[in-house]
């Protein structure tokens, strides 16, 4: 199959929120089918999976309004305009968790909702070594502790639905320990 | 921490497309904290790990245009009104592959955007038999391949940013791979 992109023919801004906005684009393939599809347009966003120094990995238990639910997580956030994806890991890290990134590097990067979302989610591994206090937004509230990958995967899982973005990343640490070390 | 759900003041429907909408609510915490959060509501939907009698699994190469780009990933697919998710994926698996599921079993499912999407992804294995050809939408174009779970997860990673869920069952089977011969 020839990978060929369709046409976009009109585009309309239906929806323009906070931090989400949605794109209503009709398409055309060349061919006569044509399609109509609603996009959400998402700044990107980055997660963290922070390891200390005797190898225990920092995770969150947060509540999420939108699964009407708490949920364990590595740390994350949603970029500022213009923002480098690694300055907002080590910002959002800190802010989060009070602990700084001494080191932190970049392992891939997900689509989390391809259907619908244009959100690419940019993966880090850091070394995380304890600075301060959190600092959270006002609609945030996270509590954090310490586990080794294994303990912080039965976490993640444990619930009915859980956090797609923390299962893979404790996933490819685990398979890859080299993503482990590489947090340096 | 105690973990308390803040109590919704307001709620209303900025936008309601064709399969989204977005919901405002007013949430407050009791202390006096307040906030306004925007929520994408979704139906829910399902995504299927196919695998064959000689123990390959289907894999989808597809463009998704909210990504602007083709990606692999295993099928998936949105529930209809009152659909059992188990249903759902036994459909789309044939709709989308022409392969019929003789077997199907959920093994987790997952909040691929809990920051902002109320979708819950049910994850299924299931043992697939080749039954006919693909039925596709209008706004679809899907081709087949087959391979190892671990071909297949290396093609799911191997672009810049790729595919999260499809990621992630790949690795969960290659973890646990009773999670395969689960399929029956």
């Amino acid at each position: 199959m020839k990978e060929r992109a369709p046409k976009v023919i009109t585009s309309e801004v239906p929806f323009k929120g906070k931090k989400l906005e949605v794109v209503r684009e009709g398409i055309s393939w060349g061919s006569g089918r044509k399609s109509v599809v609603e996009t959400i347009i998402h700044p990107g966003a980055v997660a963290i999976l922070g390891i200390t120094k005797d190898g225990k990995v920092l995770m969150e238990r947060q509540y999420r309004h939108s699964v009407r639910g708490y949920l364990y997580e590595i740390p994350a956030g949603t970029l500022e305009p213009g923002e480098d994806p690694a300055s907002c890991a080590s910002r959002e890290l800190l802010e989060e968790t009070g602990y700084r990134a001494t080191s932190i590097k970049k392992v891939g990067a997900i689509y989390p909702a391809p259907g619908y979302s244009s959100e690419v989610l940019h993966l880090f591994v850091a070394r995380a070594e304890k600075q301060g206090k959190q600092r959270l937004e006002d609609d945030e509230a996270i509590s954090i502790t310490l586990h080794t990958p294994t303990e912080a995967l039965k976490l993640v899982e444990e619930g009915k639905a859980f956090d797609g973005k923390s299962a893979l990343m404790l996933h490819m640490a685990l398979a890859s320990p080299e993503i482990l070390s590489q947090a340096g």
